[in-house]
């Protein structure tokens, strides 16, 4: 059976059956591209999911698993809607792992998407019928769950940063410039310019 | 002097002043609106902040303590370059915190930011410069860091979610509704759509 680390519940903030997908995923990336996971801002990871649909929960075992979290910039949704994720590095390539459809169909046939779909909360939901459903994802196989494919032309290129800022004119609160915005001759933050 | 779980660290990846800043910026804001941490998808965060700048990290920190995880789709960038959030609550109201600029000119005479300047990677900086500045960040007070303003009148509405979704006829995988999109008279993801 898979393990995850207690701390990751915690981050999450409750038990549900795409958190440990999430870091299963993201597991299968780090060690599919044989790479570390990631203590700075080394990766990336394009994810497919999108909003208004359930499942998202994914992505914070992603970002506990691989490092590549969204305070660090190293996530974005592309807004697609889709159960799949790539994950960049600069020198041990890419590798795009998608939720095999035969899985989520076998997934959702368990009780606890009855209570997710009458829009019971995952915290409010049975104790062992939300263990019943974590436990088939900690269960499977990685074949089971995923399909994995290596993206050797895939490339990735960070915004260039700044440590540039200005006062707002308006507020008098920094900004940073890419974000500054001119008006009648002064800078302002985006809020304060109206713009 | 203010304490964070170990886990943070863990989850963040590397030790830098930006993650406690977050968390100490959730803290504040649960203190302020007498909230518990998430479990579910209670709250929303809206960030000011925004990409190719630094300080970002905060997000993590933000996301640990109040739960309001990217994964759960309870937090977005405003992409306005400041550092400064707004947390929302069904029933507790609204809050935004944000640094004060005096803190920020007092946290960037530390040698810390002559790293980062440079292009060092926190996890690559010296351990006696990364606890400086963060001890900075943990002894300071509350109110040497933060303005803090309750919102009474903000407001945040959450996108009406749907389990429906199709299988793409290009890909196979499957699309939650929202993002299916219809070619030939066919039902395709977006990438296999080609819009």
């Amino acid at each position: 059976m898979f393990s995850i680390p207690e701390w990751t519940w915690e981050f999450h903030g409750h038990r549900c059956p795409f958190m440990p997908i999430g870091y299963r995923m993201g597991t299968l990336m780090l060690k599919t591209l044989a790479a570390p996971k990631a203590q700075d801002h080394e990766y990336f990871i394009e994810s497919e999911l999108g909003s208004g649909h359930p499942q998202t929960c994914l992505m914070d075992g992603l970002q506990a698993v691989t490092g590549c979290t969204y305070g660090k910039l190293m996530m974005e949704r592309m807004n697609y809607g889709k159960l799949a994720a790539t994950l960049w590095t600069p020198g041990n390539g890419s590798v795009r792992i998608a939720i095999r459809p035969e899985f989520s169909d076998k997934l959702g046939k368990y009780e606890f998407f009855d209570y997710r779909k009458k829009g019971v909360e995952p915290s409010k939901i049975p104790e062992p019928v939300r263990l019943e459903v974590i436990n088939v994802v900690l269960n499977a196989t990685d074949e089971e769950m995923f399909t994995v494919k290596k993206l050797p032309n895939y490339e990735y290129k960070r915004m260039k940063g700044s440590f540039n800022k200005a006062k707002c004119e308006g507020c008098g609160e920094y900004v940073f410039e890419r974000y500054v915005r001119m008006k009648d001759g002064k800078l302002f933050c985006i809020p304060c310019s109206g713009y």
